[in-house]
Order: structure tokens, then C-alpha cells, then sequence
């Protein structure tokens, strides 16, 4: 979790208030089931501290995730990014040697897109291979009558993908379950997989890990 | 709009692709009506352009925004900041002098409002003063049967400010036509001003014209 400023894994993850033990030459992550987890959340001594930290710092600190954690062998590495092209993916593109790969994520309106399209130009920059679109927040059923409601359009991404020229990987419907699950610490597609939304989750993960093993393989 | 890395106010305003021009000694902003606005948007040759930059940068051309445009007499300037505790809104708080203020933005659940927390938190390390927290995406009416949906729930924002000692400036439901309106240029509250959503609007900005002018008089 390089979100520096946001840091939201933990809260996701009902893991707040956990702090990473070191034994003076590296630091041990956090444990949830077989994930390690390491977010600067766990570093600070309250939940509302903030991080006031110009950008060579937060650079300092993604390095210092990378090297100083022992992450022991790892088949994913995933790095949740704040929005924008700015210290903390620029950091990590850089840092990661090789294999890394960008998963873009959006909402459907022009004024996401148009921010998207920069990440897309960003990445294409550091060579980092853009692995798909990912359309979030598409369009949600009216808990009431069932009908069918645009929150932000749809197609959006999509759209944004087949211009760039990048794979689109699905569309995540809206459920106030997601934003639920969250609030409780539960990952949703674990606790609610036959949903509309669990099970756009679990589709976009199945064509990920296709992509990912394809370019292991090649 | 310091927002380098997702600039969006062109977009909502209906002015993409306008460029600043300049005399050699200062750089004109750009018109909307009586606003004048400058984003980074306008100085980008493609919409698609990525701001590759580190903080050092932001924090210069930050500067740059406040001194090198031709701002004229102005009653209020507002200062758009990506989400966040970085290099733009602490080069911001940095550069503004005396009577700034900091308007706080989130949606009602804790992943949120805890992130806004540390906003807050920041604030009150700066010297900014908090003109107050806004609850936006609060809820929606359906479309079709007119159902109350909790989108992020309610509340939060306002128990957030309640918490952190700042005042509660209202909650903005969600309305599929602000995201329109800003799909298409056109500033929502000027269009629909009659919508929940555009009352709303219209309410927060009395309440905080009057919290302004009446730190100015005291």
C-alpha cells in the first residue's frame, strides 16, 4: 500500500491499528491469511496522523517497502497506488525490475478518463505494460425496484481501452455491499462471490492471472 | 487547479483546450464568465499528456500559479488540491498567506473519512484554519421508484466533523446529472439549481460565504 496519504488497504483488510515488528534488519509484514501486508497505516501512531511528506520522502519510503520488508518468496506482488502519475507509481515503476505490469481502474465519465488516459500515456512512458481496464462503480440495480441505474455511464472504459489500445478486463457493477464489506474489513468477493459485483470481481481476477501467466510463459 | 496529475476543472467548465497566453512578464488566466481559472490542463498539448513529475516540481510550478499569473484584484480564490497530504496542497498552504481556509470534502464512509481525518490533522499542523466538511455522494433518490439508496451511507461526514471540533457544512446527494453536467461543461448548480443536488450546492456556498465574511470582519 503506497498510498501514503490514504492509506485504506488496512481498513479494507480489518487490519487497523496492527503494527510491523522488525528484528533490527528487516521488517515483518503483516499476515491476512496468506497475504503480507505492509501500509504506512501500520507505521503511524494514530489514525488520524497525517503524512505531510514532500515527494522525495514518499520515494525514500517506497524503496525502503520494497527493499526492507521480507516479503519472502512471491508468486503477486501488488501495489495499490494513490490516483495520478505523480512520486509513489513513478517510485515503483522505476523500482520494479522487469515482470511489473499497470492495472488501470476508472469510473466511466470523460473527467475519469480523460485522468486515466494520462496514466495509460504515463505508463507507456516508463515501459511499464499496461495489463488491462478495469470499469469501476458501473452502474448499480435499485435495491427497491431492481431497476437499472447509471451512476457515473457506462462504457466509459471500455471506450478508453479500445483507443489506447489496451485489454478491457470488465465492467464492476456498484453494490453498497462492496462499500459495506469495506467499512467491516471483509473483502466483499470472499463474502458475497455469487453477486453481481463478486462475480465481476472474480471474472477480472480469472482474465488477469491469464494474462499474467501468458507473458510468464512467453 | 492544482490537481497536475488529474486536472479536471478545464473539463467541468467546458474549457478544454484553451491555452494561457502571456506577455513575457505574466500569464493571463483563461475566462469563464467573471472566474478566472488556470490549470495545468491548459498548458498541456494533449489531452492525453501525463505530468510525469516529482514533488520538487509541483511545489515550483505551484509558486508559479500564484505568482507569475496575472490574478488581478481578487474577492476569492479557490484552490482545487488532488485528494491527499502532499506536495500541492502543503506547497498551497505554504504559499497563501494569512486569511486561507481549507474546505473539506468526503463521502460518508470510514475508508473516507478516516483519510479526511488525516486532512484535518494536517490542517491544524499548518495553521489552516477548517472553513468546514461537506458530505458529497451522500445517498441518491432512483430514478424509477424514487427509493432512498444509501450509496456510502449517511452520517459519517457529519460525525467526522463533529469529532474533529469543525463545523458540518451539509451533504450533497448524488444526481447522475452532476456527473452529466460535467460531462458536458455546464456548471451543474447554475443548470439544475432546483434539483436536491443543486439546493444543496446552493446552501453550502451561503453557509460558507457567511463563515468567510465573518472571519474577514472580525
Amino acid at each position: 500500500d503506497i498510498d501514503f496519504h490514504g492509506p485504506s488497504i488496512p481498513k479494507l483488510l480489518g487490519m487497523e491499528g496492527q503494527m510491523l515488528t522488525s528484528d533490527g534488519t528487516s521488517v515483518a509484514p503483516a499476515m491476512f491469511g496468506p497475504l503480507r501486508v505492509v501500509s504506512i497505516d501500520f507505521m503511524l501512531g494514530e489514525r488520524t496522523d497525517a503524512v505531510i511528506w514532500r515527494g522525495p520522502m514518499k520515494a525514500n519510503v517506497a524503496r525502503q517497502l520494497l527493499e526492507d520488508v521480507d516479503w519472502g518468496p512471491l508468486k503477486y506482488l501488488v501495489v495499490d497506488s494513490p490516483p495520478g502519475t505523480g512520486d509513489e507509481p513513478l517510485s515503483m515503476a522505476q523500482l520494479i525490475p522487469g515482470e511489473a505490469g499497470a492495472l488501470i481502474v476508472t469510473t466511466a465519465q470523460q473527467v475519469s478518463t480523460n485522468d486515466v488516459a494520462r496514466s495509460i500515456t504515463f505508463c507507456r512512458k516508463l515501459d511499464l505494460p499496461v495489463l488491462g481496464v478495469i470499469e469501476n462503480m458501473s452502474g448499480m440495480t435499485c435495491p427497491h425496484c431492481g431497476g437499472f441505474i447509471e451512476l457515473f455511464g457506462t462504457g466509459g472504459g471500455e471506450r478508453l481501452a479500445a483507443k489506447a489500445g489496451v485489454e478491457f478486463l470488465g465492467r464492476i457493477p456498484f453494490d453498497p455491499g462492496v462499500m459495506e464489506s469495506g467499512e467491516h474489513g471483509r473483502p466483499f468477493a470472499r463474502y458475497d462471490p455469487d453477486s453481481n459485483s463478486g462475480r465481476a470481481f472474480s471474472d477480472i481476477v480469472g482474465k488477469l492471472l491469464g494474462i499474467i501467466a501468458s507473458r510468464r510463459s512467453s
